[in-house]
Formats: structure tokens, sequence, C-alpha cells
């Protein structure tokens, strides 16, 4: 009997690296340092909760189906605000809302690949993206990377093959933190159009980006919806983790196919979620300016301080937006590694190997260090746990 | 090129027949019955609302993501309180939360099937099951049943080959309405058991089955989760389709498959449809009970009136919770009159075509009825427009 679609993928990281907690007690002189999840661990700011809370005692149509993608006023201000943004033209109707961007994700896939189809993927990799082709049929073809994460467009050509349907980007990245110069988007871009395939452009971390203004220049060509497929997530801006609110930002015609799949797993977004993001966009952008200047704070933390690993033979591959990607001078493997921190550190992450194929170097030795919400001293002592840990 | 996912199924019909409105006005004194979509119109109760707004404004986890498969505290409730309802034993290990019901049957799916893999569904059916299917390489078998829309376990024995995976039953029937007998349940049961099948039911309006005490016995047998997979929804009952909160109930194994599926599309149910679930379940059984009433009442309503339709050659085939399943005596099919409803009679309801398989008899004679919605005059009125409708 052929595997199932769920026996066909790996169980979810986050959740199984909670469960490396089970038992392990942390003195109060050493408390746990969790670096293994990129979520807000705060509530959105106040006036984001009044207005939650208004839409929710006086607006009937919270609680109520709305639209499969979702909120008309939500989709005008995404692509009034994008359009801006990004020095281009993105209209209402190439915009759709999802219960979150992995759901974006799922969709996307779901109007590009059939069967057997191939996707290609940089190492090192979201393991969703991975376990959404592992569940349907869909074969990841990796694409490596150098020491700097990032991809090349020449090595991505040489594995296009007459089944590979998309080129997936995550800029910032996740796991690696690097932000992806606009030149080398834009070269993914020439590469997909030219061989006929998707450009899946994942811009989650698009907030806390350090670069100014727009990251490239995509929108900015009239034809962007042939090729590129965006995606977003209000998650991590406005600190929506909980509602599931994220975007999909393509041509009409494929936002018409995604609704088949939207409207089957989710009928629509949590109209919660819509209506506080729109609030959000109207209104906090000033207060979103602050997160992202904290978080660029913590990045400086972390590149400040790493010499004192790296005089232990680590390297940091990447940081940025709420990552950094190390590599550990052990001989063992990561996922070792990663179970060997919570007992010896008192710190929890991802290792490499949940993030790239079954073998790969880049995975055994690489930790993805989610440190956005660790402040500048709770750093310091994460550098220092690290740097204590012995072979 | 094989099909992509999307391209293999067929438009949302909900949001399809939405689109048969436009352009189209309704004077003041026959304005539009819409039947069409089986959700409340109207929010939850003020107390509910409330303790939702003190949710969003004073609980910091309302906004964070939790577990992926639902917050404890819900599982628990939902576990004592179903062990109590069906006189049974389950278990809060054997209860996840997923982000609406639609979401639960695909997870399920995804557990149960691969490429190529059988599920037999009784006709009419349920179009977002189908959808799904379509979507994801399942071949539909359908069980064609009698007029009284109850399925036959020995047709569906003839139907079952060595790639069928699960049969899928849903009581309170959607569309039909019919409620099945907790024998004809049983015996499903006892045939998917002997066969090796899972048998799904979607108990989505469960809520709203004239019957009194538990409307089947399944939870009683001890092994009940070697089969059982029970699929439900609080959209209905608590009003709260805007949040997307629905349950899968089945073994802890097949939950920790389901678990990889659900943190790829959707990482967690929103947090707060799972705690107003939780409080409704705690504070809104007189509620619902009376929510019951109002909707049965509305059910007596139609099978009263329907006479007036039946002397036009109409044909009652099902009714009850949020539907009825009328036969109309008209030489077109159920689409195109559907439509025509919509200009000649200001009804908008679903055709039979959209829940049976191209060429079935019963979707072109039979319309959906979603009369939930539609108070006493309201369905009096309904009735009359149909039974002026001419050939």
């Amino acid at each position: 009997m052929p595997l199932t679609r769920t026996a066909a993928t790996f169980a979810p990281p986050v959740m199984e690296a909670r469960r490396w907690l089970d038992g392990v007690t942390f003195p109060p002189n050493r408390p746990l340092l969790n670096v293994s999840q990129a979520a807000p661990v705060d509530p959105p700011p106040a006036p984001l909760r009044e207005a939650m809370a208004e839409f929710v005692t006086a607006e009937a149509d919270t609680h109520l189906y709305g639209p499969v993608l979702g909120l008309p006023a939500l989709r005008e201000e995404i692509a009034a605000c994008w359009s801006t943004a990004y020095g281009g033209t993105v209209r209402p109707d190439q915009v759709a809302i999802t219960a979150g961007c992995n759901q974006a994700y799922c969709a996307a896939l779901a109007t590009l690949c059939s069967e057997g189809d191939e996707v290609i993927l940089p190492v090192p990799w979201y393991f969703n993206h991975r376990m959404w082709h592992d569940m349907n049929g869909i074969v990841t073809v990796p694409l490596p990377t150098d020491d700097d994460l990032l991809p090349d467009p020449e090595r991505a050509a040489t594995l296009i093959t007459g089944r590979t349907r998309a080129i997936v980007l995550v800029s910032p990245n996740n796991p690696g933190g690097v932000e992806y110069p606009a030149a080398l988007v834009a070269a993914f871009r020439d590469l997909c159009r030219a061989r006929g395939l998707a450009l899946i452009l994942d811009e989650t971390y698009r907030d806390f980006d350090a670069r100014e203004g727009s990251p490239h220049d995509l929108f900015a060509d009239p034809d962007w919806d042939g090729t590129l497929i965006q995606l977003y997530s209000f998650s991590k801006a406005y600190r929506l983790t909980g509602h599931r609110t994220g975007a999909m930002i393509a041509s009409p015609g494929r936002l018409a196919e995604a609704e088949k799949f939207l409207d089957t797993v989710a009928i629509c977004a949590p109209q919660l979620g819509q209506k506080a993001a729109l609030w959000g966009m109207r209104h906090l952008s000033e207060w979103v300016a602050g997160e992202r200047r904290e978080i660029l704070d913590r990045r400086a933390a972390l590149t400040e301080g790493f010499p004192r690993l790296a005089a232990k033979g680590w390297r940091l591959r990447g940081c940025g937006a709420y990552f950094a990607w190390a590599e550990h001078p052990f001989a063992e493997r990561s996922d070792a590694l990663a179970r060997r921190l919570v007992q010896e550190a008192g710190v929890l992450l991802l290792p490499g190997t949940m993030f790239a194929p079954e073998g790969d170097p880049r995975g055994e030795r690489g930790l993805r260090i989610a440190f956005a919400n660790v402040d500048r001293d709770g750093i310091g002592a994460l550098l220092e746990r690290l740097a204590a840990v012995s072979p």
C-alpha cells in the first residue's frame, strides 16, 4: 500500500523541539533561552487590542463568513500600500487573503503543481515548504548555496527539467537570515520567466529588512503577475500570530484557482485577523518602524558579540530579520548538538538538519537562532552559553 | 502537462451562486430570499461577545501561536462533554482542534489517502468533500441513495476495492437534511471495520438533530478509534463561522499524523475561536437548546407548508437541521432552474448538480434549501414563490 500523504513527511519541527523540554528543569540562575520559533511573544499594542475588542462587540460581520479571497477593504489597502512601497502597480484583484502565510504557500503550490512535479528550494529551506511538497507528491529539488547562503541563478538553471514548476525564494531568509540583493531576485525572475516557471517570493519578514526602501523592483514590471507570486504575513509586524492572517499577491487568474483550494481547506481567513491587519496598516506604521529598529539593534548585538564564538571555531553565515544561521565546530550532527544544548546550555533552537536534505553538510553543521524575542542582555547570555559548550 | 491540483476541480459553489446576483435588482416588495448558504447570519449572543472582547484585551495568549492540535483545555472539555453526550469514552488525546470542519476533513483524508486512492461518498454529497478529492488525486466513488436519501451499507460493500480507504457519512446530512438512524451508522461502522476502512462521520449539524439523546452509539465501543473519525464544527452552534473552529475526533496515532498537515497548512487554529468555543460549551448550553427549538420550528414550517408545492409536482426528499432537499417537477436541469429562480422568484439556492456527479438524476432534479436563517413567515413566502414558478 502506498504511503498516505502525511506518512510521506516528517513531524512538525517546532512541536518536536518543544518535546525536548519535557522533564528538563532549568535552574533559576540559568532559565531556558528559547530561540526556536520565529514568533512574537507579546500581544499587539494596546490600541490595536482595543480596536479588536470593538470589532468583536460591535460589528456582527466579524463573526460571520467573509469572501474566500478576503475582505475587499483589506485587499484594496494592500494593493495601494504595495504600489507605493514597491514603486509599482498592484491591483486589489491581484491580492488574496489567507489564514496565514503557510496557507498562502500551500494555495500557490496547488495552482502550480500536480503529482510528480518539481519545485526548486535553496538550502537551507523553510521546513513547512518541504513538508507541503512531501504531502503533495511534489519533488523537492535542493539548490545548494555557498557560504553566504545566497542561491545562484545559473546553478538553479541547471536543475530545471520538464517537470519543474517553480523556484521559491524567502527574503529576508528563514532560516538563513540573509537579505537577497534586488539584482539577485531580479535574476531569478528573469530565469523563471525565460523558462516558463513561477517565482514564489516569500516576504514574511520584509518589515524587518535592514535596507531602506523597496527590497526589489519586481512590481515595477507591468507584467510582474505573469511570473511572480509574492507571499506575506501579518503575524510578525502586528503580532497577530494567533489570528492567522497572510496574503498571496498574484495574477487574478491564479487567485481564482487558489480560491478553490482556500474555500475547501479554510472557507475564509478569520475575519478578526483581517480587520486587525487593516487597522494595523492604517494606524501602526510608526509603531512597526520602532519594532524594526529594536530588531535591528538585536541583530547588531548578535553580530557584535559573535567573535567570542568565532574564536571557538563557530561561523556566522547569515544574520537578519528574525534569524541567525550559525555553523558549529563540533564533530556531531546539529540535531544531536541541539538536544545537548537544551541539557547543557539551557538553550532551545532548531538544528540545521530540520532545514536541509538528509545528509546535507549545511544542515549537519548549521543551527538556526531565532533571536528576535531576546533582548541585548539575553543575546549576550546566549552567546556566552554557546561559547561555553565543549565538543 | 498534467492538470494542476486546482485545475482538477470546479469553482466554489457558494461563491459562484453569489455571482448570479450580480446586476439583479430585487423590488422592495419581493426582496431576495437567500437560502444558499448554511451559516448563521447573526453574531454570537452578547455574553459570548463580551467574553471574547475580554480575551482580546486581557489575555496575551489569544494573540500568539498555540499548539498545533489545539488548546488543551478545549480538548479536555470536548472529551468530557462527548463522553457524557454519547455514553462512551473520549479522551483529550483523541481530540484535535482545526480551523473549521472543512479543514478537519482535509486533515483526515491526508492521513488516509495517497494519489489514486478511493473514497466512497453517498449522493448527494457535500461539494467541498468532492473538491478536496479532486485536488488530491483521490477518486470519488459515488454511492447512490434511494428516495429517502439514506445510503445502503450492502450497496456500499459492492463498491469497495483494494484502493478504498474510507466511507464518508454526514448526519444530519448536508445537503439532504436527513438524520441517519443509529443502526445505519453502526452498520457502516461494522462494514468499515470488517474491510479495514475508516468511517468518517461528519456531525457538523449535530446540535440541530430532532432526536433527543445520542444520535448513535459508536463511542460506546471501547475500540471506536480503530475505525471512526468524527468531525465537528463550532460554527453553527455558537455562530462562530468567521472564527474558523472545528474538531477532529480520532485515534492519537491518527492525530499525530494530522498534526503534520495542520502545522503546514494552518500552524494552529485561531486562538480566539478556540477560547470562544470553550466559553460557549461551558455557558451556552441553554442558549443552544433554544436555537435548536427555533430551527426545529422552522423545519416544521417547511414540512407543513410543503404540500402546496407537492400539489405542483415537487417532492420533499429530506428535511432536517439546516437543510431541505426538494425535487422539482420541471424538464430543465436544476442548475438552469436555480439561475431562473434568482430572476423569477427572487430566491437564491444551490442546485443539486453542485452536490452530485455529472449527469446524475438526483443532482439534476434536486435543489438544496438552506432554510435555517429564514423564519416561519419567510419560509411561507419561499414556498409561495416556488409554487408560483412555471415550467
